[in-house]
């Protein structure tokens, strides 16, 4: 690329053929780089919620259970969410919180591989993972190490290849790093840790929709990810969860639990027997009762994804993704020299996700802020780190010209040292 | 009572201090007697969850974690709900469903019970409840009990206080059972067990909003319940939970983890450090992203029955529902006599919730799904129980008449009979 004027960024957005998925979108006025954080409102899904609340809820009530379909959306979204993660149907279920999803399948992975051990003279009894990933896969980890007796080794993202051995059960990692944009090589470090006999699980929160990803192709065992980020399905939206189908026949075999064993999971729900057994396959993960307004928020979210298959698929979405965020790092580099900005993401494609974080030791929040105020909405991250998010769906290259030029003044003049833009929120 | 006639039930709701309450809702034509199975849609709800998604959401997007109070909503909801429950502020917290709270709970119930055996001969392994209890709460509990070395000890409702020995740490019951409606004197039985060293758990699935409940004034231990029933949360909305502030405190003192350890239950969630530190108080029971969707419904709810406090509060609500359930038993009695139905539900008021199963060994499924046919919502749980439940924020005199006589019709001409009142749907 290497672009002068604001006019080249216009013709690319008119040369652009995945322009025509921005109209599913009601976007209000500003320019919004912070999909990887919470995903924009598909046009379709104030309609969608409507009428689960109004007629499903409210005239048909809890018939809505068998005649709106309501028992069958998390299977159904997690058949369409699938298609985005190279899974396949009825391996995926949309549910809970991604907190939530990781305890059940990480209790389910440690559980195969003390499964492992008997009659072998093997002991796999590590976790390991990066230091730098999503705090909760670390806490929840922490947890089921406390209460299974394993050991949660965490380093730096280059050390990690160095500790897979014949001590590790699973390698945990978020396959987009959520603070520094990081892209991991699925198929390459799947193979590293499967050589080293140990399994892995995926964090896709910051990857499913966003990248394209191949869980089956890849040889991966087990997948977690996010609703609300790239896959637009709102704020605190359902999550979702995925096992390899050689997995997901051990638990039957070897009548391994996954722990959080509610009703609906049950093979019977509505025999209401008072012994647990297990339904058939990934409706095991099922806990309590679902949430079919957040569900068909997540249901108009995924489809917006989706509605790029006609037009070459996450492939193309990632096309864009990186000419975008190339773009945002060729316009920084020009527009805001020598205002200590520094690239955090790798520069190279094959490394980085849908999304790009600069550096500056000072007055990172602050700068951040003013950016708001300005109508750009970024994030921030200690220690000193502006994340910008490049969703293909809906964002053009004129917006990220503009938010690069919003950037530079907000620097030039120092903007960012006015008082009101140093005050934390509580939420950030 | 002792009604003759339709036109004394249309003197009874033209006399009845609470009939304002029902303008709260947004009525479909019918009959419903399953709000214990999914409260009805508030009037409120639709504008406010449309708030959430269009404006908080599709405008403000990941800003109204402050401005619109998102990050507050689970212990906002939670301090309303436990002015229903007895409990006091900061204590309750909205979140999740029903089961996977219970697990939180009863993990933090059974580790406190294996914290007091050090030091102490006694060894209290077992958890005791009814095998007609509702079956996640079983299901979670066995789940538990595999984990933690624990024994799931199961009993007929009569036969629990003789298992309450030096054996049991933790009573765990749903106070008004699913089934038959029966109801749990709480301050009695938690009298019991205390008195035989147990904890207590109470599910309030069936309670909330239904029968005046006292947790503090019971001396009860812990407590989860349910959102969608009686608290008018709409389907699959969050559940909530509660613990003693003895226990709670417990848990800082002696290092108890809940198991299900996210991120937001974190004490410096923002930080985004590596190691798990639990917050303080309840809020260590967060665990991913709570659904502000859902926690906006769940508070249009939870007003509903808050509305009350004006006229008379729980106690109010409790003297209606006696009032619509005893008028329901006396007309079955004079208007099906004969007709082969059997009640199910302790006729002694002290003894039921504000529900009332019906029994009939031919026909209970097809008889139902012929009142539904007729605009009179009830559900069936098997062996044979025709289930009503009656909610006194909205339902009418007039309306038990009504729904009686359509009853009756149903069973005068063998009308379940019909071949299309057979088919079992999936979800009942």
């Amino acid at each position: 690329m290497s672009l002068t004027h604001r006019d080249e960024a216009l013709a690319l957005d008119a040369a652009d053929p995945l322009a025509a998925l921005r109209d599913q979108f009601d976007l209000p006025p500003g320019i919004y780089l912070d999909g990887n954080s919470l995903g924009q409102l598909p046009r379709r899904t104030a309609a969608r919620v409507a009428q689960v609340v109004s007629q499903e809820w409210g005239v048909d009530l809890i018939q809505s259970w068998n005649k709106a379909g309501w028992i069958a959306l998390p299977t159904q979204v997690g058949d369409k969410i699938a298609r985005l993660i190279g899974a396949g149907p009825g391996q995926v279920l949309a549910a809970d919180s991604t907190s939530i999803n990781l305890y059940k399948v990480l209790a389910v992975a440690l559980q195969l591989a003390l499964s492992d051990e008997l009659g072998s003279a093997s002991e796999r009894r590590r976790i390991v993972s990066e230091r730098d990933n999503f705090p909760t896969d670390l806490y929840i980890a922490e947890s089921l190490c406390r209460q299974l007796g394993f050991e949660l080794v965490l380093a730096d993202v280059d050390e990690i290849a160095g500790l897979l051995d014949e001590r590790v059960a699973v390698l945990m990692l978020t396959q987009v790093n959520y603070r520094t944009g990081q892209l991991h090589d699925m198929a390459a470090v799947t193979a590293q840790a499967h050589a080293a006999g140990a399994r892995v699980l995926w964090d896709l929160a910051h990857s499913a929709g966003a990248v394209p990803v191949d869980l089956l192709g890849s040889g991966a065992d087990f997948a977690v990810g996010c609703g609300y980020k790239y896959l637009n399905g709102g704020p605190g939206s359902p999550a979702f969860l995925w096992l390899h189908p050689q997995h997901l026949r051990r638990l039957d075999d070897e009548a391994i639990w996954q722990p959080l064993s509610g009703w609906l999971g049950h093979a019977a729900p509505f025999a209401f027997t008072p012994d647990y057994r297990p339904a058939p396959g990934i409706a095991r993960f099922i806990c309590g009762t679902p949430s079919p307004l957040a569900l068909a928020a997540l249901d108009c979210g995924v489809d917006t994804v989706l509605a790029a298959d006609a037009l070459g698929g996450m492939a193309a979405l990632r096309r864009k993704s990186l000419a975008l965020s190339d773009l945002f790092i060729e316009r920084v580099q020009a527009r805001c020299a020598g205002q200590g900005l520094s690239l955090v993401t790798p520069s190279e494609q094959a490394r980085r996700g849908s999304q790009v974080s600069l550096r500056r030791d000072e007055g990172g929040y602050a700068i951040v802020q003013a950016l708001i105020a300005r109508g750009v909405v970024g994030d921030y991250r200690e220690p000193g780190i502006l994340r910008f998010g490049f969703t293909p769906l809906m964002l053009r290259f004129v917006d990220v010209w503009d938010a690069v030029e919003q950037l530079g003044q907000v620097l030039d003049a120092g903007e960012w040292r006015d008082e009101r833009f140093q005050r934390r929120a509580a939420v950030t």
